[in-house]
């Protein structure tokens, strides 16, 4: 679908049994690169080495090398040096520049890496470059996901076409028992390294930031977006429906990065607007969004809608005020400025807390800024995956 | 046990059926008081009339008057003035100026209040003033505690004794459903209004405002302490003494709140130390005790320890150095200054996991400030309560 990215996976036969588990990505000369990576203070091996690499100018070809199952995440010094082996390793097979190799891996925290296993593993991946499909690579980085999560999106400027087609992992946002946020986002639009940086990040914040199973980010969230300039068509002549293209594959992998929380079974998508600021309406839609309260409601197909304003509450905004909150559960008014609604009943509440997709509005003044965050429920189900004891 | 404390209690015989749950406390026209209230923006309209109330100073004798099942919150203008009719009414009864009457409500968010049942309820709580014990108290303020929670201490300097007793309700730190924290604690100590406090503020922000079950404040939360000076023990002459005393009886009834959680079968006592201010070491002790992922951990006896550290990591606390971090699990160390111990067992964090009371201690610096947090872990139990409909 979009040429010069090879991807090449295979198995260690370690945690998933034949699954495939490692993967790896090679970018052609030309590709422009932009790499977000969490903001968790203690971060992984990996991004530690990833955030060092891209201080430099990064020319020539590139791979990205990807290992799910074992997130090399508190193994100190060890770790470091263990993923900078691996990738001594592949720089000899493929003849590409150890700091032009960006390591990435998710899975249990505190756990030292099986060297052989992997070793093995990236080995037969090499071997596989060109082999390997879409659909593989999107397999081969899960962990606890229960579907594989790819987006395809393709477009028309007059005569020439071009593609964008993202892969990504949940599931939990921390989820270092079994799982981390990583996304990888391809397209063949020509858009220079500059502008890429800045769309990513415009972007990330509205969907990848934007989205909660558990309120946390975890040690290894990555994000790579990639423009290889094949295509011919170029972003910045055609930006409003370029930058609708890209947002889109984005946001419908948030999506189903919700839809696949542990234990998900309702996606919530929360809007607050009229605060002075978007950073403010992002404060109080997070908070509803972490809210165990508001998240049991949504599971329990509760219209409880006293918890969502109880966890607005919360958010330790100054500029809350309870006089001019107006809530809407769907398309029905709770409360009008901070007033019981009279022509609320409950059972209109039901309806849309009975949907798969709940949808909540809170108006908070009359500023034009607001945010949306889409979230999970939580379940029972979620517990048992996470206190399962770790195997 | 404590003179001039007069309690009388009835049953409103609605959602608690024959139960308690309602109460009037008359305390005697020297007896100091102090009451701290939820840092929630969103307050209940019991929750405004005390914050307007003690702005005045306030003498003579007062009464609380408190119910359970109902918090009137997110009820508008009309929870403010239903509030006040009430408040009128135990002002006519009693002889007592209604700004001397103080209000409490715990219970469901979002519902007006049952005034023709509440009227009734407090009626024949005036008519039993005296009639009722300590442990009546406890019992008709609770809402989906499974216990109630009382905490007695007695001390003597020479031949004079004196008295502490403390009530609270939980359970969760939110509940709106039908649970906020409330606490109420009494003595016959002679302590100044202002000294008193100051005591209290010091105290509650090391215990009650220590502690989460699932990481929020109520629109409800309420604690009072009240100094009847009956027992001519002087607090100020004898302060260490005292204060130890003191501080017991809010710390106990905080290990009740915790041990009583909504589903909780564990109490995680987290301790984090060495960084540059006690509030960052606050910050990251309650990161850690709010983490689902560190909560359905400790439910599975799992000791899961990575995701300590990266909820830690999450708390944004700019001088977090993971080269700096030692962890132990009860009293065996994991990381030694982000390095991996050599001698530590999965099971030796096992056989701390499997105890009712979890220790953890995070070393993350060098300094003297340090913070213990208490908290609960994350059930099946607890989804079960919040996600069932409310009835």
């Amino acid at each position: 679908m979009i040429k010069e990215i090879h991807i090449g996976c295979a198995s260690t036969n370690t945690h998933y049994g034949k699954r495939l588990d490692t993967t790896l990505v090679k970018l052609n000369s030309k590709a422009n690169f932009s790499a977000l990576f969490t903001s968790n203070k203690f971060k992984s091996a990996p991004v530690q080495i990833c955030l060092n690499q891209i201080k430099k100018k990064m020319k020539g070809e590139k791979i990205l090398a990807i290992n799910a199952g074992n997130a090399n995440a508190a193994t100190g010094r060890k770790g470091v040096s263990d993923t900078k082996k691996l990738i001594k390793e592949i720089s000899n097979l493929s003849n590409i520049p150890t700091d032009q190799i960006l390591p990435f891996s998710t899975g249990v925290v505190g756990q030292v890496l099986d060297m052989k296993s992997l070793s093995k593993g990236f080995n037969e991946s090499f071997k596989n470059l060109n082999k390997n499909s879409w659909n593989d690579f999107a397999t081969a980085i899960m962990t606890t996901d229960t579907k594989s999560k790819i987006v395809k999106v393709s477009g028309k400027i007059g005569s020439k076409k071009y593609h964008i087609v993202g892969v990504a992992k949940g599931v939990g946002m921390i989820e270092p028992n079994m799982a981390t946020t990583l996304s990888y986002i391809f397209t063949d639009l020509k858009i220079s390294e500059s502008f890429l940086k800045k769309l990513h990040k415009e972007i990330c914040d509205k969907t990848f930031n934007a989205v909660s199973i558990d309120g946390d980010q975890s040690p290894s969230d990555s994000s790579i977006l990639v423009a290889t300039g094949l295509s011919e068509v170029d972003a910045k002549k055609n930006l409003k429906k370029i930058k609708k293209d890209i947002y889109s594959v984005f946001q419908k992998l948030s999506e189903k990065l919700v839809l696949d929380g542990e234990g998900s079974t309702k996606l919530l998508k929360i809007t607050v607007k009229g605060l002075s600021s978007e950073s403010n309406c992002k404060k109080i839609a997070m908070k509803i969004a972490n809210s165990p309260l508001v998240k049991t409601a949504a599971f329990g197909e509760d219209p409880n809608w006293g918890r969502i304003i109880v966890a607005a509450g919360n958010a330790e905004i100054d500029e809350f005020n309870m006089e001019k909150l107006s809530l809407k559960v769907g398309k029905f008014p709770v409360l009008v400025n901070g007033n019981l609604s009279k022509k609320y009943k409950e059972s209109q509440g039901q309806k849309e807390f009975r949907k798969r997709k709940i949808n909540l509005e809170l108006s908070m003044g009359k500023s034009k800024h607001s945010f949306t965050v889409i979230g999970s429920d939580l379940t029972k189900d979620y517990i048992s995956i996470n206190s399962d004891y770790r195997s």
